[in-house]
């Protein structure tokens, strides 16, 4: 895997830029990786969680994130990225990975109608966990107010997608190395309940259902 | 998860900066995200394989590829991340996820010296499967030439890692909502033959012992 630019200028079959290629792909990664540039200048790349509203992402954390509280108006990347397989060739040079790919940039906004906010969180605690907001405790105002939420809508984004076996050139396949696929999946164990629980509490139908659907977010069907 | 600034000034708890977490974290997560500044001020964040050694990071690609071909001198910065749980509290403000994750901030130099560019390609082939170095054919003088070779050497670094169970208030332990964690792991599946495969040519012991292994890169001794 070679990373490129998101204008996918290189190796043009692996770029993908219909945006429901793209929702998906940022819809089915668990969390993404958001980039900004500090004021002296350095990119930073944070990991955060996320969450896909129609051309908007959302994100969310604490007042006292510097990034957070500082975003109105800066430019943001965010970036997801689900790897699927390692792609042994014959030759390093071709070896490489199957994954999904999308960047997606736009100019941050923080979020202040209470609605926006609330539907924010709503669609970032289901996309962790499908069925959870309607079964936890929803924040209280001290809460809200110690929450940024920074809506990102989506300018440009791009995907890239590599799939299938190795492209070894035809004079290496006589070569005796091994060559394939190593699948990677991300897989969710068994719950583990909180030591504090009470032991008549059982876990819940949509937790699951989560752990039976693997760890790529299930997409809700109004969001398509 | 909140994504926070790189230098951990909030939930200090969770910061970690001694170099061998900030390594070993480095080492396990199977690709990173990189964040550099366009010429327009946008900050990209990419997918790539890296590789560390000691105390530097090696990123490689085409030379088609803008962002490696203008690497040299421009300030980058190399994440990784690795989710252990979905942490579910009985409010959504206190569910998070577990997670590992290591933000490294360095100015990059293009490796021109053989060499180290041989030592580049065997760290990141041996990080995304061990032993393959040895059991392919490496690269040739024109493949040579293809291919970028960048170095982070990291000067700043910094960790977050969350453990443990949710951290409910006590006024929230009554209520009545299932509370607990459920574990995020990354597998490998069976190998999967390349069609052109000659049937006779077994899958090696090295992709045997890392389907084993999990998908945390096994990190070799030398390189502690």
């Amino acid at each position: 895997m070679h990373a490129d630019r998101t204008t996918v200028g290189r190796l043009a079959e692996r770029g993908a830029y219909d945006f429901p290629t793209i929702a998906a792909i940022l819809d089915a990664a668990l969390i993404c990786h958001v980039g900004f540039v500090a004021d002296d200048g350095q990119p930073i790349v944070l990991p955060t969680i996320h969450a896909r509203i129609h051309r908007a992402l959302y994100l969310h954390g604490s007042v006292l994130a510097h990034w957070l509280k500082d975003a109105e108006g800066t430019r943001l990347c965010v970036t997801a990225t689900i790897v699927d397989d390692i792609v042994l060739a014959r030759s390093v040079f071709q070896s490489s990975m199957n994954y999904r790919s999308a960047v997606a940039l736009g100019t941050a906004q923080i979020v202040r109608s209470p609605q926006e906010r609330e539907a924010a969180f709503k669609a970032i605690s289901e996309h962790v966990c499908p069925g959870r907001w309607n079964d936890a405790r929803l924040p209280n105002d001290g809460e809200l107010a110690a929450t940024i939420v920074v809506k990102v809508p989506i300018e440009q984004a791009s995907a890239k997608v590599r799939t299938g076996p190795p492209k070894d050139p035809q004079e290496d396949l006589a070569l005796g190395y091994w060559a394939g696929l190593v699948p990677v999946s991300s897989e969710y164990g068994d719950p583990v309940a909180d030591p504090k629980l009470p032991p008549e509490i059982a876990v819940p139908p949509y937790v699951r259902r989560l752990v039976r659907s693997g760890s790529e977010a299930i997409t809700t069907e109004e969001n398509a």
